[in-house]
């Protein structure tokens, strides 16, 4: 089990496993040929950045069983999703700005990301545990009253991917098992979003097999599981973190 | 004006100018720095391969008069959109391929695209002709049994991202005014589609400027203007040809 984190210190990008506040720093590639360096940086003074590089983030609808059973839905017949493009990613402790053309209101959504390892395709149940790099925090900031803002066309690309609307990290946790994890939504310190992975319609590791059937994965990409329900509006000034024992906090203000 | 085309020979990827069957070469970066290197070859000496690679590719839907009117359909408020990510990219002459997990029908749409030239967000009207670096061919391959499986989420995005769903190309061609461009879709020759550009309720310079309001746009992205109507459906052995006479032929086998 590992944490891996990215960061940038002296104008330069590293990358590491954080043990509690120190960073053992690497060179290579996260996902490939990596070593330890030797070096050793503090936490606290370096700036936290994503922890990898995605070329998509795959969001879930309709994927937690509770929330389903409140609002009457059932399993999908097959995953849900939209897409997050790069330009929407937020660092770890970035500000999520409200978008200019829009007044309604914001909300935060506490979920469980995938991180796959290695470029992929038609991933089978066997293989699925070796493409499967490991799981992060995701916070999938949506503007619910753009979803909804046009009754021809439900607009999930438009109303989360605006710039900052994508935050995750802090870091990669490897070796964890996610079924025992549990997916947590704090604003300003107050608990609003708290559901087990367990509670997935389709596991981490069904999503990875399902989606990656016609469509191939890269290094990096990642897989937010879907949301519970909860009351999720963002004020102005609040502090919005995503908390998942095993793999860490993902803190974000709200300008 | 000129046509930029990407290619690889001899294993090693170039661009440069394509006029008539030869191409200068060029060395450094298409959006940026470059420089002539002296150097010509031959078209049909040359594996073409996608122009550019987009972080994303933004695909518009209900974004030409003559089809909205059809279909009792208006302008909406803003423009509406899905994205294709870079999984699904396919150059010219590559061939597209049935999704294994659907055995539905599988469409054809003609595109005009429109390519970004440098980093940029929040464009004026009076700055975006610097921010376009030009136009492409594009074929949103769709499953439109897939888009409509699902009574509670049209999957606009899975629908239209199936590995090889996303042919662009061959070229980038700078220096044309969108207006003037007629977009077709032919398949095995005969003419399907059939379209002017100056029918889309938000033309290329409209949506460059209303999408990157709250959305940063990258050098080699790109938007999709959105398609006619027209009988689409291509059957196995099919090529299918996206032409836009000032740009280029976009041709591609479905298997």
């Amino acid at each position: 089990m590992a944490r891996w984190i990215r960061f940038k210190v002296e104008g330069r990008i590293g990358f590491g496993t954080l043990d509690g506040e120190r960073i053992s720093v690497y060179e290579g590639d996260m996902f490939a040929k990596r070593a330890l360096t030797g070096d050793q940086v503090a936490l606290d003074a370096v700036e936290v950045l994503i922890p990898c590089d995605p070329t998509v983030m795959i969001g879930l609808w309709n994927n937690i069983a509770s929330a389903a059973a409140e609002q009457g839905r059932t399993k999908p017949d097959e995953p849900l999703y939209f897409f997050k493009p790069p330009s929407c990613f937020l660092s770890p402790g970035g500000t999520i700005v409200r978008p200019k053309s829009h007044d309604g209101r914001i909300i935060f959504e506490a979920e469980l990301g995938v991180v796959i390892g290695r470029r992929c395709v038609d991933v089978s149940e066997s293989e699925v545990d070796d493409v499967i790099f490991g799981y992060t925090c995701v916070n999938d900031v949506t503007a619910p009253v753009v979803l909804r803002a046009d009754d021809t066309f439900p607009q999930w690309c438009r109303s989360k991917s605006f710039d900052t609307f994508g935050p995750f990290g802090p870091v990669i946790a490897t070796g964890v098992e996610p079924k025992t994890l549990r997916i947590q939504g704090l604003v300003d310190g107050e608990l609003r979003q708290d559901y087990p992975a367990s509670d997935l319609f389709y596991s981490p590791r069904d999503l990875v097999c399902r989606i990656s059937r016609d469509v191939t994965l890269f290094a990096g990409d990642i897989i937010s599981c879907g949301t519970a329900s909860g009351t999720l509006t963002i004020e102005s000034g609040a502090t919005v973190e995503i908390v998942i024992e095993g793999i860490g906090t993902l803190s974000n203000s709200f300008a």
